[in-house]
């Protein structure tokens, strides 16, 4: 069914058997990494690593090159899109990403264009071409975006890390108002992911970092049902080389953890989960609805080769062995610190791979 | 069983029936009021405000005076404990608290003390004693203090609002030297907190702020397990004038609404919950073990008074109406936002006693 070398993620997210546990690791192209920040201080800024195709290659390979990872992530930021939009997206030094003009006003609501993922985010598509290219085949390349509301918090606080103070006001206040911005996400975002599918994506990841800033009703009503307007829109097939492969859909709610049963019916294919979740109990939750994805907490990185070993097998044994109809793709529970030595990323891997391997014999 | 005035809140802890929904808000004396900025200004810094027993005294009334609020709540700070153990307390310029000398060494944690809690924290146990007096029996005063954890966070970060990686090395790479501080962390707190209630402290609540940030398995070990301690070695009962009454306790992990059901064996009378738990299957799920409390998301006072009314009404019949051996205290999911409106805690605190009084008829 596939020309890949190695598909064991793709399997997993299938809930087909696999010989280990796939493994690779959110922001596993990142600051850790001394090679990415020389490739970093060659692009200028983030943006611009981000917009250059032969650069957002060569970062997305390097964790590659060091550590034998079941998939490639298109490097690259949630916020292309509202960027796209418009909105002027910039990252203050040390401060995080910031939107010049952020969205205030109902006439702001009402020239909010979903824009056209092959024109101004062409240079996203161009990275995923190479990168396709630069892989050869060796592992599954992830495309992603940010999920409808995690980007509407961002285009209406302007920036990340705040209370929420002015979307949620928005939220209680005006929500019609909000349910517009939502849609014209939804829209933007589902076209933006299937452009990167027709450009070489080859599974898709929908990042709701903020879903768990929602109170209960609201993240149903304002996160979930905009990720499952998303989900139904997305092209789940492609063709390489005359070869069709579905293409599966991982859909990750940060803190989310009181919302797995809802999110099991989204459409996805797989749900990440952070470590706040207890795998055996995800797992007879979900049942054989989706795949799981997830969960070390990244600060275990922190602590010497022994001690990621036997916190990677904690999370192995608590997913336990999958069985047909159950999958299981290991990861962080959120994005790898930029403080993590690249030794505790090798005995990671190695332990994932090796203890994974050993539970189905 | 009490002078109160109005001990509906001390009944609703007890799952006793009440004619209304009590409800308080936490920080509900701070920042949006003007009388306590007032208050601030004369004592100087935050903490001269806290070690004042008449200044204290004086913010904790404040928001008695504006709204018919069902409790009252020392005003304090939750660092006054490791403060109180040598570590230099200070508030940095909108920065929030900071320590000047946090736990780093083995040899830090082995000179760590137990406070005297009537000794270095006499100051606190004045502002009970004063706080008490002007209550004059109107309504309970909640005395407080942070869970093991939450306050072994400050103390190895040095403050708060950090990625929590110092604390979590030790935690992986030398659980057993943080479990040394957070056994003295609860032999502390268990102090703190018997002295308030010997001062006049007629209900306890622990927060564990920061009880969220862990990996399930190790909230468990690392957060819960000290929580129980403290709550195991708690004066459970006090007198006033001869007449004897029990004083509740409240636990309130922010973040730990998968966890509830380990929580509610804790030993605690009530759970805190923030606005991510639905509060059906909240009820449903600690059955009659505890009383909640909770858990409006405070964002929803920023919007105009009918929709706080529409939003607390929702909350309310999500609990649902209280029958024997159940109990819901209405509060917020997290503290009030110094940017909340004084109109709609009016609102609020009207809107939970109307609507909840009319469930019962």
């Amino acid at each position: 069914m596939s020309r890949l070398e190695n598909d064991t993620f793709l399997r997993a997210l299938r809930r087909e058997p696999t010989e280990h546990t796939p493994v690779w690791l959110m922001r596993q192209a990142g600051r850790y990494l001394p090679e990415y920040n020389a490739t970093r201080k060659r692009a200028g800024s983030f943006l611009d690593l981000c917009r250059n195709a032969e650069l957002a290659c060569e970062v997305t390979l390097q964790p590659l090159e060091r550590f034998p990872l079941d998939a490639a992530i298109l490097f690259s930021d949630i916020l292309t899109v509202p960027d796209a939009m418009g909105l002027g997206l910039y990252f203050a030094e040390g401060e995080g990403p910031r939107f010049e003009r952020p969205v205030a006003t109902e006439a702001d609501v009402a020239r909010l264009p979903v824009p056209d993922p092959n024109d101004e985010l062409g240079y996203v598509m161009n990275a995923v071409r190479t990168i396709r290219g630069a892989l050869a085949q060796r592992v599954p390349l992830i495309g992603f975006s940010g999920s409808p509301w995690t980007l509407a918090c961002y285009m209406v606080e302007g920036r990340g890390g705040t209370d929420f103070r002015q979307i949620k006001t928005m939220l209680y206040e005006r929500p019609d108002l909000l349910h517009r911005i939502l849609d014209v996400n939804a829209r933007a975002v589902s076209a933006y992911l299937n452009a990167q599918v027709a450009a070489g994506a080859q599974a898709l990841m929908i990042f709701d970092s903020w879903g768990g800033a929602l109170a209960d009703g609201a993240f149903q009503a304002f996160s979930l049902a905009y990720i499952r307007q998303v989900v139904a829109a997305l092209q789940r097939e492609r063709e390489d080389d005359g070869v069709r492969s579905p293409v599966p859909v991982i859909v990750f709610t940060k803190g989310g953890g009181l919302w797995l049963d809802a999110l099991a019916d989204c459409g996805a294919d797989a749900l990440g989960v952070d470590w706040t979740v207890n795998l055996a109990q995800a797992r007879a939750r979900v049942g054989d609805r989706v795949a799981l994805q997830g969960n070390l907490d990244p600060m275990v990185l922190m602590a010497s080769p022994d001690r990621v070993r036997a916190e990677a097998r904690q999370v192995l044994e608590s997913y336990g062995t999958p069985r047909a109809g159950h999958g299981h793709v290991f990861n962080l529970g959120h994005g790898i610190s930029q403080f993590t030595p690249p030794e505790s990323v090798a005995a990671l891997v190695e332990a994932v791979h090796e203890i994974s391997a050993a539970q189905r014999r």
